[in-house]
């Protein structure tokens, strides 16, 4: 069937698509170059990671027991289990004295599964959406490869890395932007927007006809000051959340959206077509992962000492230059002083004093190169010994 | 914030995207109308859902508990655990007698995951993909949703509802084809391509450049003769799988891939940035599902006296005129001797006899009207049950 023909053809036409063409990430040269040192018998404090080192909350463990055991775990709703919603909903009066109503809460598979809905029901392609640099890299690779266009906005030290009305409108202004997405607390920067940043970002979007998406997935663990969430600020606001990083459950991938009435429906069928539900015994657990606060609370406050450790060691040990850490597990530093390239220096720091870190491009094309992100969702113990192995490893 | 002359635009730019605008499935009205019934106290037979009666085999829910209890359920690599994607290879071997790399395979979220791989990976914007009806709705919405066109060919009782290279490079002449997919055995039809049909339509496919994707999700439910894997004919065939239908394991939105080489690496780079990785208990116990082959096959049993019950039954009861049901745990009935309109046909099955089906408008926009799909998932008592009463019904 294969003739010397078909293959020379082959090299041709089995070529990916343009679209999939999406950059790696830097982070896992790094994990990789991690495990080899501790295959060597080394030990690595990783904080490159952006997973928490705790799991699930017991009640969730338990509830998943418990439907295993139960029976057949079948295609759940497109929307998710109608109690699942109901309990998210009300989580937004118990965390913010918020009226969500449940109709319009959508489970989705992580906040991966929510960013593919939001942004196919809200742009065509070709549409042009605002993200944030430094930021999160899916955003980027998640609307190009959906057609769209990334526009990317610098923010800076000046405003606590917050996109404002004015750079946004200012961007809008050359180029008509269909949509615009922020994170708070963010990842890398760990930075968080005030009440009258997010709300006055809100209403300059809505106000230019520029549709606001909100990324939440790290709420809950809030140091600064309280984390607001856009679902308060306006109706027409798409949130995104997740259980993986406050509920410890990335493994599980289930999250949830908040979605303005009028994309409920069309969330639905995308959702019926592209996923058909979401994987039902992480929803199960999820819904009694709020039966675990107790527990969580716990862990937030080990980040709380964890970030303490780092913000009054890290300037001691050399690294004094890094953005407010107002939430999140993350700290942003600038390495510039050391480096003119964080990937090197990550490469270094990881290989010399075994203490791994994420390099600044993988989040920043632009400058990148001048910052390591440092995740602090580990232990006390080996944040003080990372600050430690920091200081001699500078010295 | 939000003023009157906010609120007056909002309606025009919080429209939803043109391409989320997917057509609903029709099966939802009538399980809406089923659960009323049963609301009311009535006795519906299901033949209306494509999933199976049973659930995981205790092999996978076994490791599934074990995993809970054993500590957190972390994000794994993008393509999957390193030893379920070994463990997928071998079962190749074991049931095609057909070598696959462990490198080729893909874990997926489900067979959905997978076809949104496949098409981002393989396929620009404007690539014009054909598809068979009838046909999997999914196949053309998660295309138009990912701006690729579905060239909808039809198939006819003459092939077995088998798409030939013959008809693929008419359509191929009238415009260019990108791709094709196809799925054996077939939803709704219940039939099955042979290894020569398969065989010649991959190289006819091959030699235009047409990149080919097989669906094989009811790989496993073959009763007619053994289904054909795409992955034994050629390297450059994308093959689909899951473990939802044969596994039992809906719920769980866990599938697979089997990729070309050069497709390995960009489907990687997609997943990390769409999915970060498939749900990790799903796939724990998806690898131990693979122990479980004697209790599904039990299973498999049940659907093939099903399958008798139905084939000898059905043309008593009045339906004589049905596509061979060759495989899957479908039987696609014509019934335009009785109704022009498939839809209302099922709606009074449905409200009179108590069975559901799914009107064939939701497979096949062209044809549909004249067809209904029976899913015979159930129990032999309820097969026989649901002869009995289309028996009486049509009389």
């Amino acid at each position: 069937m294969q003739d010397a023909t078909l293959r020379n053809r082959v090299g041709q036409w089995l070529e990916p698509s343009r679209r999939s063409d999406v950059p790696p990430f830097m982070v896992m040269d790094v994990m990789a170059a991690a495990a080899r040192i501790e295959a060597a018998g080394g030990h690595v404090i990783h904080m490159e990671v952006g997973q928490p080192a705790a799991g699930a909350p017991k009640t969730a463990i338990a509830a998943a027991h418990a439907a295993l055991a139960a029976g057949r775990i079948d295609y759940t709703s497109a929307l998710g289990i109608p109690s699942l919603r109901e309990r998210i909903a009300r989580h937004y009066r118990d965390a913010y004295g918020c009226a969500v109503s449940a109709e319009r809460v959508v489970v989705t598979t992580g906040s991966s599964g929510g960013f593919i809905l939001a942004f196919l029901s809200m742009f065509e392609p070709g549409d042009r959406v605002a993200v944030t640099v430094p930021g999160y890299p899916p955003y980027r690779h998640i609307l190009t490869a959906l057609g769209c266009e990334p526009v990317l906005i610098e923010t800076g030290n000046e405003t606590r890395h917050a996109l404002t009305g004015e750079v946004l409108l200012a961007a809008h202004r050359k180029a008509p932007l269909k949509g615009v997405l922020v994170g708070s607390p963010g990842n890398p920067t760990g930075t968080m927007m005030s009440r009258e940043a997010l709300s006055s970002l809100i209403a300059a979007a809505e106000d230019a006809g520029i549709r606001f998406i909100s990324d939440e997935i790290y709420h809950g663990l809030d140091y600064a000051f309280p984390a607001v969430t856009a679902a308060a600020l306006s109706q027409h606001a798409l949130v995104i959340n997740s259980f993986s990083k406050y509920f410890c459950m990335t493994g599980w991938r289930v999250g949830w959206m908040v979605v303005p009435d009028m994309l409920v429906r069309p969330i639905e069928r995308l959702q019926q077509n592209l996923s058909i539900s979401v994987p039902s015994l992480s929803q199960i657990a999820a819904e009694a992962a709020f039966d675990g606060a107790a527990e969580m609370e716990a862990i937030k406050h080990g980040y709380q000492e964890n970030r303490r450790i780092l913000i009054e060691g890290l300037p001691k040990a050399g690294l004094t230059r890094f953005l407010p850490a107002d939430g999140a597990f993350y700290l942003y530093a600038d390495v510039s002083d050391f480096t003119s390239d964080s990937f090197e220096f990550a490469k270094q720091m990881l290989e010399q004093a075994h203490v791994a870190a994420t390099p600044g491009l993988d989040f920043d094309p632009i400058h990148g190169r001048s910052f390591i992100r440092l995740s602090y969702a580990r232990s006390p113990q080996e944040m003080r010994e990372a600050v430690d192995r920091i200081a001699h490893w500078l010295k």
